[in-house]
């Protein structure tokens, strides 16, 4: 007889999001279907009840925790989450530290996401901010870029932190053992770059990661190393133009072909889906926000109810592949030859 | 009776680029063949002289300038300008300061060419290092992005004199009366960004010029200011990836259409010819070197005859927009308010 598998519990902000709460509950109940997490869905429970009334959910893994109300859009985070202590993101963010849920995921504001998450749960000692970061182009699907978040002006220590950071993602998520970690610059001799760059380079080197040197711009969609690390004013800037990059080239491309009515038309369907999945490959929307003491995922704010469903999975294999511990230990073994 | 129009003198390092002289000489030919521009060849008399006994150059206006040797791609370009001031390079920035040309172009390391511009033209006051840019891509063909060069660690102001010349490039460049200006952000809203951005945008919004705000990375492709402001770290860097961007989307895309192998022959030669204008829409490749005291346009190293046509081309429209001399009016408005 085989023990029933034990789900991961994900707490949602059934709250937070452009399409919130229906898209958020369409989502966990179709990956409560799935059957690999327990969703645990966070609201008025009235509006909860409302939207679950819309599926048959008998027998499903799927549970509700009550919250008096939520934080909006154009709240100031650093307030909204002090004077809503009982707000869906917060009650979610709780039920992690109590142990309620194992991880949570929100398409909340960034802002309050990070607040309530630095609030409840607090950073992992040696990493001062929160990073987040992923795959950003099926170009490219075992490339990571970090930081995309919060770390805009960056000492060369930051990046370190990110170089491990990555190095656990590729690992965890692309299943890499050994990934291999690259410093962006604007050319690949040791020496290049900004002050930033010029400094952090050696310590990449001599951090015991399997650090390649640098690697250029092209190299987020050509694949030249596992993870790239950067500021994320650089990367922030990188992954806005990946992402709309895709779409416009391809649709340039098909308008160019326009001419020729027939052939368009019959190629049109194929290449939509060739597109498609070229521009959904940003997998920063399902982003595990590193750092946080706690395994917490940010959504894009427009995610609809597959996106909820990537984000749950996304929370599951970080629980699974204990990132937090990994990144605490990696962190104390470079510390042993590096201060952070 | 008309008078004859004025041909545009334009020295060229002939020794300068992977495909010297060979392609170099071709080019000049080419364009001396337009008969816009007067191309001076500076080189070895006797390199020069077997170069061009390969055409037939009998009335066309093509000169040349003898020089004892030239500078090595190897070579530090510091101290090879200084003690080579008879090399190739040296020569032709000589005769621009001299006015036995009226600008110069190369495609000779950045370094060298740099170095040598420096030493022998200086730099306009009110301008610490050199500037690049251009438009990056045909899907804005209206959008120029500064600088893309050497300002890798920049100060608010140097921003401030981005967007100036980006203002006259777009004017000279691209006829547009009143460019609009943007800094680039990772969001749209005044104080977003790193503390460079965040201590610009002021400055950018006080210039008198026509500063639009914040753009994001994607709109270097859609095109959302005709001159955008960055430094030149952020800017190689989403230089490299648009320039790759293009072919590596387009190669994706074909490679999803050839399961269907006739209709994929049939388009093949139609995309290719696509991919390859929105490949070649790097203008950056025919480069004006912005804040020299003269008109300077680097190459790509790997420039074959049609770029270095282009090449002088461009050199002659900055000579007839008079560039030089419009940056520096527009330096001294804005020095009335603001202190460069």
């Amino acid at each position: 007889m085989t023990e029933p598998k034990r789900r991961v519990s994900i707490a949602i902000d059934a709250m937070g999001g452009d399409y919130a709460p229906q898209e958020i509950v369409s989502g966990a109940v179709d990956a409560a279907r799935r059957g690999k997490v327990e969703p645990v869905l966070v609201g008025p429970q009235s509006i909860l009840d409302e939207e679950l009334a819309k599926y048959d959910i008998s027998g499903l893994p799927i549970r509700c925790i009550n919250a008096d109300g939520f934080i909006k859009e154009e709240e100031n985070p650093a307030l909204a989450v002090r004077r809503k202590p009982n707000s869906s993101v917060a009650i979610a963010t709780k039920s992690v530290k109590s142990g309620e849920a194992t991880a949570m995921v929100g398409a909340t504001a960034t802002g309050s996401l990070v607040t309530s998450a630095l609030q409840y749960l607090g950073m992992i000692e040696g990493i001062d901010r929160p990073v987040i970061g992923g795959v950003l182009s099926t170009l490219a699907p075992k490339t990571a870029i970090f930081d995309l978040g919060v770390n805009m002006d960056c000492k060369p220590r930051h990046l370190l932190t990110f170089a491990i950071i990555g190095t656990i993602y590729a690992r965890v998520f692309l299943g890499i053992p050994n990934p291999t970690v690259a410093l962006l610059n604007v050319g690949i001799e040791e020496g290049k770059g900004n002050r930033l760059a010029r400094e952090a380079f050696p310590l990449l080197k001599e951090s015991g990661l399997n650090f390649i040197g640098n690697v250029e711009g092209h190299a987020i969609l050509t694949g030249d190393a596992n993870v790239i690390v950067c500021d994320a004013f650089v990367g922030n800037c990188l992954f806005k133009l990946s992402e709309s990059g895709g779409s416009l080239v391809a649709g340039y491309f098909m308008d160019k072909l326009k001419k020729y009515p027939i052939i368009g038309q019959l190629l049109r369907r194929k290449s939509k889906s060739a597109v498609a999945s070229l521009v959904s490959a940003n997998s920063v929307s399902g982003g595990l926000i590193w750092g946080i003491d706690g395994v917490v995922v940010k959504m894009h704010g427009h995610s609809k109810a597959a996106q909820v469903a990537t984000a749950l999975e996304h929370a599951r294999m970080a629980v699974e592949g204990d990132v937090v511990n990994c990144l605490k230990t990696e962190l104390a073994k470079i510390q042993e030859h590096i201060n952070l």
